[in-house]
């Protein structure tokens, strides 16, 4: 028997997702690739749909997570702000203490499933 | 600004969901209500959707989490059995406390949002 548990937050700023698990995927990706262009292609979304995502939570921080230098060396990049790095620490911390103080009722639970 | 959080979790046995929001749900609307077609209505889904839920969880579980009694004066009626009562008082429990480890850093994550 192979059990996985999944734990998915997301946090509803009014009506829509202000932070849930795939915006996060995507600053994760943004920041090891550089640009949203292949951190799309490393996600199998497509460029327009990283494009909305990164606006999106762009428009609902106080400052935007997503930056892109202009000119330099490497004719600009795609980095995360010091904002998008808060946000991916906290989201994954969130998930890490989550998961830690739910393991003994998980382990309960999954003691109740037939093997 | 509303900022509302979700936590879900759910517990993967090989392919398929054996334990998530919505089986908890309908195992709390069947011992609120004493009945899958009454948990159903309550919880706007057909009486055919939950009783499927109900079969793949009990067929998912060493005992049944859902129990009829057979006669009696009420003619039978539909209840959690102890392993239904478990997992509902796990899950809930569960989450509580991934709730309540995450809250500093949803607090945190809340505070990079715009007003």
């Amino acid at each position: 028997m192979k059990i996985k548990v999944q734990l998915r937050m997301r946090i509803y700023r009014d009506e829509g997702i202000a932070i849930g698990p795939g915006k996060i995927a995507l600053l994760e990706a943004i920041a090891a690739t550089g640009s949203i262009s292949a951190a799309a292609r490393q996600l199998e979304m497509s460029y327009r749909r990283a494009w909305v995502l990164v606006d999106e939570m762009n428009k609902a921080l106080k400052s935007p997570a997503v930056v892109t230098a202009a000119g330099g060396s490497h004719g600009g990049g795609t980095a995360l702000s010091a904002t998008g790095d808060a946000l991916v620490r906290h989201y994954r911390a969130a998930e890490d203490a989550s998961r830690l103080a739910a393991s003994p009722d998980i382990a309960a639970m999954t003691r109740l499933l037939a093997d």
